[in-house]
């Protein structure tokens, strides 16, 4: 029998987790009693048909209506109920980007154009195209399109339609365009999540929010039935009680920027310019992978390898930032294994 | 303010539920203590990527491989999978039956033809179609084709696919169709319900069994990530503890024929035959929505209108029967309907 082994450790605690693109430390104890004394009830009971409670609530908060929305089991559901609701067009993917919107565009026909992701707002050719997808920030880049630009391209462009992942809206201090927009821009199509923003990716909720012609296309081809009664019940739980997850952004952003000045004093590094506490890092001592499984197999840290993904070039990880402490134990393992090389 | 008035108490509690065709009664309290301990990782972890751990336990209790499963989001989302990765097929419907077998396979362009569900097994001919989608025991008649009937016709047309909806699989004693049968049959495929059998509606999860080239055209439609950890976290707890969750089928079943007999014996009431616990009532005395109406308004009960279902005659409800005690209430309150008219 092994005990207290560095080994036995690695197996049984979940790493530090650098690699997903979500807030690391959402307060869930009043939201987990909240759910305890619904236990039986969350399991029991199907959940709301067509979601309309949830939907009002989501509405009412923007200003819409609620035929302006519809939930899908994810964001990443989101992506292909909006591929296959217009299947067959021709589309720009700003890349790299989160890979489902390749995906889901393909598995439905698309014609696909791909910008590089680092292209200013106002350069974005978009003549003979029906669709425009932009996450901002953008993950895995971090860069951020102002609201003031963002308007400018979608209102240059009112016959294309702007797919806006806004994931990671929450993850800046600057002016987004907020849902409510779809009301004066019926070319936008948001798609909104509960995972990156909250800090809850088991839960697979999602919704998109747009023109009430465009939903109506959507919710013809999401699956009914698809998302829990519990994910409705947090959804609903966090819009009732906002105030328990807000984002400390200023503080996670500060986190971010000491982490990414501290990388950049180690040699074989190269730290990618960000707008969010995520951020790209090229390594040039050794390659992505090399780093990934010491960082895992030594330190019990993970980093997302973002080499493979459309429009990088080189070895590239992705890493969030967590609070000072585990950024430390980041830094003292990757400065030990850039020392090695 | 009222208080304690009987349209405060209808408010407050939910409805006895006749109406759904689900297991009434499972016991979750060592379930709820499991879930409970896990609340937040529940939340906070993406579940396993194409759940492995859980094809894997599925697949040895069953004697297949891996690869003959797929994951969904409820069983609801498996048939539009299906109906998806074979788009445009032609396919028989037996009717009536469960109405999102038709709406999937029309969202993707099926051509299909309707047979009465009262046909004999060995009476289908299927000459020139590509699938054919049963149901056994069937919801909402609750007609129960035998295990040799269906091998039968599934061997007589061996290029004939056959969706066979295992949910209530576990509502008879008599021999049914196996997962494992997949071994032996290409034709085969199964879709699995946790709704169903376990009482669990709120989860939506569900899976696809079939062989290997089958679950690989459907896996390539299923939505990515739209399944919770919740959902998959109980689909494992059930299937290391199946002792907690067997269905106490013969007792519910006497309590079904005890209730059944019962309202044989009302006037204006035809009570169709069943092998399943649950059973369609055809109402002679008045419309099936205002018995429901006075059910749901006067006695807080619900029952399922089944009168626009394809293949349904006249005015029809669906009774799913509950233990002795709610049975009694349900008697009452139609006799006194009855006798009103």
């Amino acid at each position: 029998m092994k005990k207290n082994t560095p080994s036995s450790t690695t197996t049984t605690c979940p790493p530090l987790q650098f690699d997903t693109s979500t807030w690391f430390a959402p307060e869930l104890t009043k939201l987990s009693e909240h759910l305890n004394d619904r236990m039986v009830e969350m399991m029991r009971f199907y959940p709301e048909s067509d979601y309309k409670t949830l939907r009002t609530m989501i509405s009412k908060r923007n200003a819409l209506h609620i035929d302006n929305i519809v939930i899908t089991a994810g964001r990443t559901a989101a992506f292909y109920a909006i591929a296959e609701a217009f299947a067959g067009k021709k589309g720009v993917i700003l890349v790299p980007s989160y890979q489902h919107y390749e995906l889901a565009t393909k598995r439905y026909g698309w014609q696909l154009t791909y910008l590089p992701e680092d292209i200013e707002t106002q350069e974005i050719q978009l003549e003979g195209q029906e669709f425009c997808w932009i996450c901002s920030p953008n993950n895995p880049t971090g860069r951020l399109r102002s609201r003031a630009e963002l308007l400018e391209l979608i209102g240059r462009y009112p016959s294309v339609y702007f797919v806006i992942d806004q994931s990671y809206a929450t993850f800046t201090t600057q002016p987004t365009l907020t849902l409510s927009d779809v009301k004066g821009h019926p070319n936008i199509i948001f798609v909104s999540s509960f995972t990156q923003t909250y800090g809850l990716p088991g839960l697979r909720i999602g919704y998109v929010t747009a023109d009430k012609k465009i939903i109506k296309e959507i919710q013809k081809v999401v699956d009914p039935w698809s998302v829990s009664t519990m994910a409705v019940e947090v959804a609903k739980y966090i819009l009732i009680h906002p105030a328990q997850f807000t984002l400390p952004i200023r503080k996670w952003q500060r986190n971010a920027l000491e982490l990414e000045t501290k990388l950049r004093q180690i040699d074989g590094l190269e730290v990618m310019p960000s707008d969010a506490p995520f951020f790209l890092v090229q390594i040039h001592c050794a390659t992505a992978a090399e780093l990934i499984k010491y960082l895992l197999e030594e330190h019990n840290i993970a980093l997302y390898d973002a080499t493979n993904l459309r429009g990088i070039k080189g070895e590239m990880v992705r890493i969030t930032s967590r609070d000072a402490t585990d950024n430390a134990k980041l830094l003292e393992a990757i400065t030990a294994f850039c020392e090695s090389r």
